[in-house]
């Protein structure tokens, strides 16, 4: 089943400890799309301004992405300068423009108000919400993502929003944040109490945490990509473990599991290049291919 | 079969976020010891001062570990101080005597210089030298512990010995400042030129990966865990890996990968209380019953 989903189109400027990317394309919806684009038919709900380059509107509808939902106003797309430090963990924001970004109002398209996956990229809350509000009944599964900046300025906006959300993906630092909690089984218990029933961690290097209820699962990272650009790494897993989920319609937590893995490897590809070069550029092929790589790591007789 | 053991008995004031604990029976070859007890008969090479508790000495012998190489001279126990901040990543040393180590020489008794297993705690690179050379072969298993002081201050000294070690248990950032390599696989290539064949890189909360030559395995941490005093935990990982490993006489990667998930399991009981008190209370009943817990968190159907 097809996804809709919200978020930032944008372009950055990349500082690496080896190298520069200058007007990257970028964006949480964006880096989502190209990843789920494997899986299933996305839908793109978001704004860009009129240095969008058609290049890149091209790429995305070659995709076979849906880009109704995609308004072009005057004024400049979303802006963000970065910079990662040498241990990759580190990184610094020099420059963030809303631009067009400001004054935005999302507009599901008619034909996708019953859609029954939402992915809600990481933008504010309140316009997270707003793509929820336009729908015509609760979806079968609504995803979040969101950041520390979110959980700190706007912690109510995100509170409601979370009322209809049923699984909840950030890092580690972001579910104690949210939580109040210092342990990350507690924080799940916290967190599903607003809503997302499901809690998925993202722990960049080293893998990512599925919680829900008393069960766990425990994702490991892959060990063998060199980091070019770790930008929309956690966009990336959250497009793999999405278009897993809507492809197969099967949300048990032993699919989940397998889910997670699509996301590592989604994840694990997207930090190989820069910008969307390498999640856009794989096949199906090397995503299988991956995945059962994965399975190895992790895989022992008992 | 049977391990010979050298490293450190010493006395430690633990300062946490949440409790103190002053005189703590520490150091590196007392935790081994007491991890790798449950699983197989220990020879400790060691040496202690005047201020060692009788207590203390009655817990090793009464848990079956021989104490013929445990050395007693005037002067007081190897000591040191150390203050855990609120993360728990964070460690800071407030005070290190060496006293009766610093004129320490090991000596191994006559019985266990046929020994087919050795493990070379985290000590002064000369000392684990020392050891390897009073046997009477090369023992079958060889696996040596460090830190970044030795690989920084004693560099020589550990290279030396490490012509001799087939598995060497470090963390990231001591194994890439050894290797001079900023990547794991990398490094794990670099380092079995020096000597050791396997790599196992101990990540703490995020678990342990095992490399040898093209083969990798991640093995995850447990999640479920209170930490209460993470000092030992790498010493009893090496407890349950290595003794794991004696017991079975099998150095397949395959059983390799299940000593991995005991070190693990070691390690993730030891920090739930302060000094040896958890690791040295469990039984194997509790460690089969963790073993599983852990093979649940991480297993799931392609």
């Amino acid at each position: 089943m097809s996804i809709l989903t919200v978020g930032s189109v944008a372009y950055d400027d990349i500082v690496t400890p080896y190298d520069t990317r200058l007007r990257a394309l970028g964006g949480s919806a964006t880096y989502f799309a190209l990843a789920a684009q494997h899986f299933t038919q996305i839908s793109l709900v978001a704004v860009v301004g009129e240095d969008f380059n058609l290049a890149d509107e091209d790429l995305l509808r070659h995709k076979g992405i849906d880009l109704k939902g995609l308004e072009k106003v005057a004024g400049k797309c979303f802006y963000w300068k970065g910079e990662y430090l040498a241990n990759w963990n580190d990184r610094v924001t020099h420059d963030t423009q809303l631009n067009v970004f400001e004054h935005f109002q999302p507009k599901v398209p008619d034909n996708y108000r019953d859609a029954k996956y939402v992915f809600l990229g990481n933008i504010h809350p309140s316009l997270q919400a707003e793509v929820l509000r336009q729908m015509n009944d609760q979806p079968k599964m609504v995803a979040l993502d969101t950041m520390n900046l979110w959980i700190k300025e706007t912690r109510q906006d995100l509170i409601d929003v979370l009322g209809g959300v049923n699984v909840l993906l950030v890092n580690d630092s972001e579910a104690m944040m949210l939580s109040g909690q210092n342990h990350l089984i507690d924080a799940a218990r916290t967190i599903s109490q607003m809503g997302p029933q499901t809690l998925c961690i993202k722990q960049g290097e080293h893998g990512a945490l599925l919680v829900q209820g008393d069960r766990i699962f425990i994702a490991p990272a892959y060990p063998l990509c060199k980091v070019i650009d770790p930008t929309g790494a956690g966009d990336c897993f959250a497009g793999g473990f999405m278009g897993y989920l809507a492809q197969t319609g099967d949300h048990s937590f032993e699919n989940m599991k397998r889910a997670i893995i699509y996301g590592s490897v989604l994840g694990s590809f997207t930090v190989e290049a820069f910008s969307v070069d390498r999640c856009a550029g794989i096949d199906m092929a090397a995503i299988s291919k991956r995945y059962h790589e994965f399975v190895d790591l992790c895989h022992f007789h008992e």
